[in-house]
């Protein structure tokens, strides 16, 4: 076997961060393996449109298989890595392992309850393709529920919609929980009037979006509350059942009888980062993200490299970079280049990251949008969040349907893809 | 309230035959209720597509209650019939119950595993959306297994798929199967080579697509073999577990190792037909079909009418008519004829069907249909076939979305929604 020969990379996961990666090592002359345990590369910045009936799974994934399929130096495994064995440079997977020359770590985050694990059963995150489809069920059958519902408390209790965390993805979820009350089931039920739902986005900080500058978040909160979404800021979650929730706003304590709740509060980098600690005594900070060095390794290990939301890279401006795809693809193609380079004997400057800008989504016409100093809100900021995220979706197939479907959402004020499925 | 006087039509079930009633019921002055356990209609002949990855849940479901949103006399509850009282008129729910003047039972059908009832998780049929990406992901990880496995006779064993059943959903998914083998995954992998993927497709009768006219059995049966599949007649399943089937064919027996086994052979009625049979003495059938009157009532129970799939209604031939779609709808539509002429003190003469023919589709490019004794097979077909299905699509957006899924899927052959969802 030739190959064998060859540079060995291994990549585990395939998210934005992985993925970049694996294509901009195309031309290079290694064996890459990429090792995925789902199928697919998602498209998590439209997620919270699955979970809202907006968009169907399949058009917000690719297949990885068919993605890298023309790239003849790349193969892709869908397994679990259970064990990294840095002194023999082999993972152990859940059927079998696989040795590496570099390893590439991009196996990002998933929700963080603040030590309440027992949490998550009641207020499902918004990670995967089964988070959305659940919390897609759980918002349809709430509306479902309180129209065969006779007790008015009762009724108001499913009629209230509990969102924790008001970073991008809360923000975006409320929006659209806002128009599916106002809009989309307008005229589909009887006994009860959607518009009065009570759609309550809590956050734990003085401003919702705390990563945008302090304009747009007071933009988006206006926008919201248009939608009939009330902002609560300083709004800490302190307990959790599936009646409701209770949430401490400096000394008040105030119980919310909800029975849907969604979580988008805060993440936790995924499980292997603690095994790599453990193997290779890297530090880690407060979320389990490995603190790396400027070239994005591990102290001690210049063959592993890890990136996106795995990461903890603070070398820039003394705060770590923010959890976002344009981080994780600048720093999956940084990666890229600092490998090729080491096959050619060279080396490459530290990892530089050009602020992007960040955008987040206000229902079905709003967005606000920070680039630089350049702050955007309204129907604008829409169309460039828009126009952005159609681009970077990774198949043409998909980028045509997420526009009919959206052009037909956006005319109708309809959601197709609201299925109750996977029981009740 | 004015509603109560009214005259009360419950109709359970909201496939062809339910919906169809239901709109055509749309100027009666009546308080129509739709209970379904679902909360979309679904397309069932499409379903093989959402099966083979060539189209989305989302794309052939519509939620009934937004299909109905617009009728004012409709109201749709998301419950489960457990029982009916004949007596009281009155359905036991299992959530609550519900009152008629007159019924409409409309549940369908599930699939039938002579007996064998274990089968069923060896074998997944082909009824709903679970099914559907239940079977999307055997298939996918067969593949996926194929390329990790080294021993040859195991990797056989994960690249044969046995289909049970010459129907034309049997037919449709071994096409479907065909192309995805030979066009799709073309260049996904690296270890194995897709094309070589056995596809068999098992039926007890001595020709597929029984109920076709023979000449198109035969020229279903060549499009197939181009396509890789073999078609076995006379072919009876009578052993299964999770290495593969045996076939009985005459007095020879055969075992076949296949890690895929999937079911598309005979039809069950659904349970509430033996519940009204309990509770009325009503005949049914081997398959559990109630056998209804010339106006598709039960006998003895005028305010009952039984259609679709849970009915055999044989006296227009002496044969029951076949549970198809256009069958369903006919039959929806007599129903709510009769009803409105029964509040207006008339009678309606007995059901009649007018045959629509029959079409099943082999492939992305070829079909055969028989329109009485027009006889067609091959690209015209296939584009009679197409036409027809996205005609009968309930909703305009689901026509658009799948026609552009069709047309890329088409030039590309490609099949965007290949998502291995669910866990492993």
């Amino acid at each position: 076997m030739e190959a064998a020969a060859a540079h060995r990379v291994v990549l585990v996961g395939a998210g934005f961060g992985g993925l970049y990666a694996a294509q901009a090592l195309k031309r290079a002359p290694i064996q890459l393996t990429v090792i995925d345990r789902r199928n697919f590369h998602l498209f998590q910045p439209l997620l919270y449109q699955v979970a809202t009936g907006g968009l169907s799974p399949g058009e917000i994934a690719s297949p990885v298989r068919h993605v890298l399929s023309r790239q003849r130096n790349a193969r892709v495994w869908l397994a679990e890595v259970k064990d990294i064995d840095v002194e023999n440079r082999r993972l152990r997977l859940d059927d079998g392992d696989a040795s590496y020359d570099t390893l590439i770590l991009a196996t990002g985050s998933h929700y963080n309850y603040f030590g309440h694990d027992d949490w998550a059963a009641l207020a499902p995150g918004l990670k995967s393709i089964e988070d959305a489809t659940q919390i897609r069920r759980r918002i349809l059958l709430a509306f479902e529920s309180a129209e065969r519902e006779h007790d008015p408390e009762q009724r108001r209790a499913w009629l209230t919609f509990a969102i924790a965390g008001g970073g991008p993805t809360g923000v975006e979820l409320a929006g659209a929980l806002g128009e599916i009350a106002n809009d989309t089931l307008r005229h589909d039920f009887r006994s009860i009037n959607p518009a009065e739902a009570a759609i309550l986005l809590l956050e734990g900080g003085d401003r919702i979006l705390p990563a945008f500058p302090p304009d747009l978040s007071a933009e988006a909160a206006r926008a919201l509350m248009k939608l009939g979404v009330r902002c609560r800021t300083s709004a800490m979650v302190v307990g959790l059942d599936s009646a409701g929730v209770t949430v401490r706003t400096g000394d008040h304590v105030e119980r919310i009888a909800a029975r849907t709740v969604l979580w988008a509060a805060g993440v936790q980098a995924s499980g292997l980062g603690k095994i790599l600690s453990d193997r290779t005594g890297a530090p880690t900070d407060r979320g389990g993200r490995l603190i790396v060095q400027p070239d994005l390794t591990v102290p001690g290990h210049p063959e592993i490299f890890v990136i996106g939301d795995l990461a903890n890279f603070s070398h820039q401006t003394g705060q770590p970079l923010p959890g976002l795809a344009p981080v994780a693809m600048a720093e999956g193609r940084y990666v890229a280049r600092a490998i090729q380079a080491r096959l050619r004997g060279k080396t490459v400057s530290p990892f530089h990251y050009f602020d992007k800008g960040a955008l987040a989504t206000i229902g079905r016409n709003k967005a606000v949008a920070a680039f630089g100093r350049l702050h955007i809100s309204g129907f604008f900021a829409w169309i460039v969040w828009l126009f952005v995220h159609l681009m970077y979706l990774v198949e043409f197939d998909n980028r045509l349907l997420v526009l009919v479907e959206w052009m037909y959402n956006y005319f109708t004020r309809n959601r197709g893809a609201r299925l109750i499925t996977g029981g009740r």
